[in-house]
């Protein structure tokens, strides 16, 4: 595939493509540091609790304080790192390896992350889409192991996906494909977060699904064990552990939300006709709770050729798909390199 | 690219790569047969309506006739020609070489399109989804010329579309990929040829277009020049005709389909981050009065880095992009299998 970041590697070497990747999967909540070796395995992993609120300066500097931590606790040090691979929720562009914007972490739009980050450790830095990462990741370690034309869609606060064309990650022209969350399917939907109306990510996300369950309380006045909390906070999680005890309101909640994601995923299927679509992300633990609703509107609403073609699986590597792919992305791009 | 229509194409020889293409262009009202050689000039061509009403049987001898025709025409007879490739509006399993689906084509469902062309005529044949071999077509010899990443949509009676991915098209899985006009888009839209609603076609074909200047004469008897003619026997081309006379009803028939493109575009820019998007079809010879409002459409639902990057672009070979990509691509076939 062509566009991968290139000419700012000025010191790849045959020997840094195989050393040890520092990943960094950075999310809205939490973000994760792992160091990975040249076979996928994850050497030592740390976990930190975002606080964009804090700013940038002081969330680069904790990001920069694991990143050294991650690298000793695997026993290494900065020398024995080939690269530092950043996964990130937002429109990436490869080509000035720039943040252009963020849904969900807006602090962070133009932001040259990879610099700032080069500038800080001293080594070279990589940025790319969080769910690209993540897409990598299942494709070589996880649920999609071989297969040449895969999406990988990740559903938790927001909607996100990855494209795996002939094998490789298909990043697009500028370095942004894959935005399958803010496809619009409803033209006259609710308002995403993205300023837009209607988007996938407004429909089904573990966001959405809060809001119909909100909805359908202060509205409908519907019966659910969901009054008894603070029906402001409600997450998809608390739907999800409701629906496990027979909640009516929550089953019908992740109903229509893994309608709304079939449709999403129809249209994939019309256009990409892929092999196979891994699901991730938080809401994905759901299983086949979401996956049913899920793949019986696909196939309603998808040309039969394509929406029998396809098999619609869960992630198999959970949280770890983004730093596992990350490290995968950058050492593909040093080998390419060389 | 993978899936490429393999191992029934028992006499390929380099020279049969080089010898010229009988392509067959295969559309609800008219069917387009050309003798195309190696180097992407029409030898002949010819014309026919397709009369689909009379049966599949008479449009297959009517077809052949053709065939005969238009080679004779070029001054060839069948021992020059190199093989046959059949662009249809349909959804193509290319391995089993069938149409499983045509939504304008509706006679023609699970029929093995190839190998009764193969029978009568005696030559390898290959099947390929119309707008698919017009993508090729405007890639190879148009308005896409030498780009990399490149989505082809056509829109008239329906809409369809193809996929360049690395200079190449992108069949997916199992043949079927770029059903773009599929895509829903609204989902409580209005019911579209395929049983479904609010797909793209639904809300911005030529029928759609037609559609919605009837409903705006009947519903809200809004004045316009078409009141003079048959109200139901309105086509895109009257509107488009009237609108460039001034006609309000016309424009702003042709700014609604606009809107709704737009908002297809912008789905697939920010999943494909594509270089160009190749509008052709009977409904884009309106040119920039109906891109304007797409390009106006893409731009607000779109993110900013992949939709400032693509540029929409009219076709470039119009007709003749069906005929001509379907003559390339089988070539690159034969050549693959050399």
């Amino acid at each position: 595939m062509s566009n991968f970041i290139k000419g700012h590697w000025g010191r790849t070497t045959v020997e840094n493509s195989k050393k040890p990747i520092v990943a960094v999967d950075i999310g809205g909540t939490k973000f994760i540091v792992a160091v990975v070796d040249n076979s996928g395995q994850i050497l030592s992993r740390s976990y930190c609790l975002t606080h964009d609120e804090q700013g940038r300066a002081r969330v680069i500097a904790r990001l920069t304080e694991y990143v050294y931590k991650t690298v000793k606790k695997a026993g290494l040090n900065l020398d024995g790192i080939g690269g530092i691979s950043l996964a990130v929720a937002g429109i990436i562009d490869i080509n000035r390896r720039v943040i252009t914007e963020a849904p969900n972490l807006y602090r962070w739009k133009n932001v040259g992350l990879a610099s700032l980050i080069e500038d800080e450790i001293g080594i070279p830095a990589f940025l790319i889409n969080d769910a690209s990462a993540a897409a990598v990741g299942e494709n070589r370690y996880g649920s999609g192991r071989g297969i040449e034309n895969m999406i990988y869609v990740t559903v938790s606060t927001g909607i996100g996906g990855g494209l795996i064309i002939g094998g490789k990650l298909y990043n697009g022209y500028s370095g942004s494909a894959g935005e399958i969350g803010h496809m619009i399917i409803k033209t006259e939907g609710p308002v995403c977060n993205c300023g837009r109306c209607g988007c996938l990510e407004s429909l089904a996300s573990g966001t959405a699904m809060a809001r119909m369950a909100r909805e359908r309380i202060y509205k409908c006045n519907q019966d659910t064990m969901l009054k008894e909390m603070d029906v402001n906070a409600i997450t998809a999680e608390d739907i999800a552990a409701a629906a496990r005890k027979g909640d009516r309101l929550c089953l019908e909640v992740i109903d229509e939300a893994g309608f709304f994601l079939g449709v999403g995923f129809a249209n994939l299927v019309n256009i990409f006709n892929p092999q196979m679509i891994v699901v991730g992300g938080g809401v994905a633990q759901m299983g086949e709770m979401l996956l049913r609703p899920v793949r019986k509107s696909m196939k309603q609403h998808a040309f039969k050729l394509p929406s029998t073609a396809v098999r619609v699986v869960k992630s198999k590597l959970g949280s770890d798909a983004g730093v596992l792919g990350a490290a995968a992305y950058v050492r593909s791009i040093m080998e390419e390199e060389e």
